[in-house]
């Protein structure tokens, strides 16, 4: 039986942390909302038992998961990106949130004041926003992450133990979309964060991951998504 | 051997998700940072092997878990404010999660554009994000949980299954801190989910939940915290 993804069809967003997972370990899916254009997922939102508040979620067999951190808590174990000590799993789950909390501020860089409203709408405050985006939080998130990696006592290759998790693939999206967002403020925080840096070259080619990337199934950057490339928001 | 909760000594913040279950389940823990003023806290940030990125954390013997929705992930089972079923655990992790996105939007009515900078000179752009906050995503998350309890199996008692959980904790606070910081759009809001209002009204009656309301240990609600009353940001 295939897992079903539901998402938006024409953004990475969200949903791309769990299309990477999927990718990682050739796992069998299909993205549903890219054949019907959003109607199976909007109903489901609509009816189910236990409703997502929000896509990305996930649907195998009668059970529906939603959340990011949620989705890849239960799929880690069973595509197997996660380890098997509960300790370990309670980290690798709180380094996820900590990813999840980065990309909401994203999304807050160029809708800082009215999600509901366009970006035109709102640039002087985005611009605001950007800058202390730029200038605090990419350092202190990227910088908490090398410091993640520069302690695992399995080493610096993973962010947990001594094997590829989620949140290495997680890590890789975030770094992926910040240099597209940021090209500018991302590579000089990347200057200083080189263990962050190794770890997105190391996934992206990974044979899976590599594939993924090159095949149409990885939806380009746009400016509908999370990461979006407003030269004004750089610097 | 008690937990350790670390957390700013002076506000609700984020740590009161994690003080309410332990006041719920009678938990022995001890809010280090009310004795010390934060500097064990400061210092295990930075030495920890697994650092978490920020406050709260709890930590046990050898383990020190962040992120709220982590942390209450493991102590629910074992302060018994979780359902035994996986199915459903997962169900109130995704709850729980929801929560912690309003929270963080919460957070962002008074700090839209820069968190490094106060209020005060962020006043109109948080006038403006309080207003989609207000007008948009109350109703949204508010009538989310009003559907979920709605729908649950074992009636609209609790979120989830048929006792307690972390998660109903976790609503009354939201709805605590709603009335709190946004008076006339939460009473608004919420006299159209009433099965949330009730089970709000209904931890509030909890014998320990009370006992501890009346406490010492309960910090007011105040404009350092997350929910802060500005009555130019209601309406």
């Amino acid at each position: 039986m295939a897992y079903e993804l539901y998402y938006w069809p024409t953004i990475q967003g969200r949903g791309e942390f769990v299309r990477l997972a999927f990718e990682a370990a050739g796992a069998d899916y299909v993205d549903i909302s890219r054949q019907d254009d959003g109607e199976a997922m909007m109903a489901l939102m609509q009816e189910a038992a236990m409703p997502p508040f929000a896509p990305p979620f996930v649907r195998l067999g009668d059970r529906t998961v939603g959340q990011v951190s949620a989705i890849l808590a239960w799929l880690g174990p069973r595509l197997g990106l996660a380890p098997d000590d509960p300790a370990d799993r309670a980290w690798l789950d709180q380094i996820q949130l900590t990813f999840a909390d980065l990309v909401a501020e994203v999304h807050d860089t160029h809708h800082p004041v009215d999600m509901t409203a366009y970006y035109d709408d709102q640039k002087p405050e985005a611009a605001r926003r950007a800058r202390a985006f730029r200038d605090h939080r990419i350092p202190k998130f990227l910088g908490w992450a090398e410091q993640v990696l520069a302690r695992n006592p399995s080493g610096p290759t993973w962010l947990v133990g001594e094997s590829l998790t989620y949140a290495d693939l997680s890590l890789f999206q975030v770094v992926e979309g910040l240099i597209y967002a940021f090209p500018k403020a991302a590579a000089r925080t990347l200057k200083t964060t080189p263990k962050v840096a190794a770890l997105s070259d190391r996934v992206a080619a990974l044979p899976r991951i590599r594939a993924y990337l090159d095949s149409p199934r990885r939806i380009p950057f746009n400016e509908d998504g999370i990461f979006r490339r407003y030269p004004e928001l750089d610097g």
